[in-house]
């Protein structure tokens, strides 16, 4: 199970914040759908398995058209669990309109074995729909009855109807769930369950690590939020810097539900938020390190490892004429190395006088994967409450999705 | 050829700044490497075709050893050029120090058949060297006279001892180039002539672009130096938003130039930079764009898109029930799509008053990149000497490589 560790002084918070922002997700925890979803989405599994999976066995390919909060959190868990899910069905994802991507995408899977899932919240996305139109032009798919077809969607939406008129099977997001905070409603489960992967243990870890919040067993979240939202002006950039490669999706996650859901006005009309960046070590102490270290000091750091790794790789015993001074990691697993430059890049940062914690995963199994997620919710609910802001909504992209449809209308 | 254009206002930068920053740069000419190797690594291409090219024809693999600014540029031209030369051989990149990457990588060459370009500036770099030896001992590589290893390293470094030594092909990095500057140099020119891109293009692109800011015609490049400078306490964050997936590499390589050249104590002390961002549109719109129009105003934007696309891919005139509020982009291209996406996504950010240039591709050809290379390069240089540092050092990043040194030593 991950471990968390704070090097920043929280002894200065008022402890009145830290009980404001527990009240207030308690509050909201009546409305907003997402803290159940451990709960319900278990059922959902279920559904699945039993009505679904049957049908899917002759696919070995998994197409999933979404974008944003419909492709990020089922990307991270897939790239996070792959390695230890090796039999898991290939997934691969249309989220962008690059033409590139579209083509390149398109001619690697077979028409024949692959169950497209078309996930977008307000059934309108027209990236989505864009893409999904052309896989049906290409593919020539005949859409009634299709067992092809799975549809995600909000209950009522313009592609529900869609999936109704075509008796296509679908699946219901919450209407009290946000797109960003979805990953473990039908968006993920869907996908993840019909791939192969063990949703159930996902929603497991999610689901305790809430309860041990809600029990005020995690109470470094709260003063995490705290220190966050009082030190925004000092400190507008958060950096979380994640040790594997495993993790540059998760990242990404990280990276929308933070930023999408913190930048915002709040109460007041004032521009608040946090600027998040997702940093993979080793490769960016090559590379962004050294701004941290002796550039402005307007960030914190988050240092993320895996304690063990399944993967014992060992660097060997081998001393190479003139390559003597690199010996001194020879017989070293490279799993220990990379947490060595973790803890080396960690002792600098902070010597440097960065605000910095620490999140130790003890190894990537789906309870940690669904512990980190809801870790990352209730932290971004916790940090959005105290910068009085609506967490949930979005309204700063939706006047460039008016332009957009301008432009076209008016050409 | 990329085409430049700022929104945001010059009028009341000194002229004397812009004077400042040509003069520091053509001293600067002197005595840093990079200026010239638009032209000096052509003879480099012409070497490795006559002296290597024909010995390398069986190998359909080159495996890139190598981290940050031995490993970021390489992959950014690939990615970027691989669409329009599908002929070229697979690159693999070995640059983490993660066990999981390692054993995936390894796992998908096929020895016999590839390749191995061992890059490292000062010979040392210890991700470098622990998967270098691990290739070694995986398979059984014989290293005296080895046709399959060519070694790119600074002249007299531990690496290029080793590999005179062995009796390998080696190349030397000139010692008046930095490690983030030195994708036109060996680093980048020796696999990617080896994998068959035309580096000849690139360099031809970079010196073009060169030649013409030397004669005062790209006068933005400084403006915009300038302009970031003198506004860097306000809006401390540059956002590079590109719209295609091709350039997430490109932008990697951008973020290590930018932060790590700019990241720094300056002449008197104190501490300056500039935090850089790569975005990828229309992705991160559904993801990092709400903050920047709603949050704190304390970012820059770049918008960067392709005019033509070589993939004319279309979204069919189909009209689906219930989905008909999509059919306002049906019959257009997915490239006028993304296009008009940034164009929609621009006006919003602009209106929410962010200070924002475009860059625009006419397409995707090696002049161009090379083009763009330079430009970020010089950009950086421009930057940096406003700041009153010096760019081309990285002093924060060594005191982590001594605790990590010391961590295994003291174990």
């Amino acid at each position: 199970m991950p471990t968390f560790k704070g090097y920043y002084e929280t002894k200065n918070l008022d402890p009145f914040t830290l009980e404001k922002a527990y009240e207030a997700l308690k509050y909201e925890r009546e409305t907003v759908g997402y803290y159940d979803l451990p709960s319900s989405s278990l059922s959902l599994c279920s559904e699945v398995k039993s009505s679904l999976l049957h049908k899917t066995v002759y696919f070995d390919t998994i197409a999933v058209v979404g974008i944003g909060g419909s492709s990020l959190g089922i990307k991270a868990i897939d790239r996070l669990l792959r390695p230890s899910t090796p039999h898991a069905k290939k997934i691969v994802y249309f989220e962008n309109s690059d033409p590139i991507s579209i083509e390149y995408e398109s001619s690697r899977i077979t028409f024949a074995k692959t169950l497209f899932v078309v996930i977008s919240k307000s059934g309108g996305t027209v990236e989505t729909l864009s893409i999904f139109k052309y896989l049906i032009a290409k593919f020539d798919i005949d859409l009634m009855n299709s067992e092809q077809i799975v549809v995600v969607s909000d209950e009522g939406s313009v592609l529900s109807q869609f999936a109704d008129h075509y008796r296509l099977k679908r699946f219901v997001i919450p209407s009290t769930v946000g797109g960003r905070f979805s990953v473990l409603s039908a968006v993920g489960v869907i996908p993840l369950v019909l791939a192969g992967f063990n949703v159930e243990g996902v929603l497991d870890g999610a689901k305790n690590f809430a309860d041990d919040f809600w029990a005020r067993k995690e109470e470094h979240l709260l003063q995490k939020a705290a220190y966050y939202v009082t030190n925004a002006k000092v400190s507008p950039v958060n950096v979380l810097f994640s040790y594997s490669d495993t993790f540059e999706e998760f990242g990404k996650w990280v990276v929308q539900i933070w930023g999408e859901s913190l930048g915002k006005r709040n109460i007041r009309g004032e521009r608040v938020g946090l600027t998040p960046i997702s940093l993979i070590g080793s490769v960016d102490q090559h590379s962004f390190l050294q701004l941290i270290i002796e550039g402005p000091l307007n960030k914190t750091v988050t240092f993320m490892h895996i304690e063990h790794s399944r993967y014992e790789l060992k660097i060997p015993e081998l001393s190479l004429p003139f390559l003597e001074k690199s010996d001194f990691v020879n017989g070293e697993s490279f799993n220990t190395l990379i947490n060595a430059q973790c803890q080396a890049t960690m002792q600098s940062v902070l010597q440097s006088g960065v605000s910095v914690d620490e999140i130790t995963w003890e190894c990537i199994d789906e309870s940690s994967v669904g512990k980190m997620i809801m870790y990352y919710e209730l932290l971004t609910s916790a940090a959005g409450t105290l910068f009085e802001i609506n967490t949930y909504d979005q309204p700063g992209v939706e006047h460039g999705k008016k332009i957009l449809e301008s432009y076209f209308l008016n050409k």
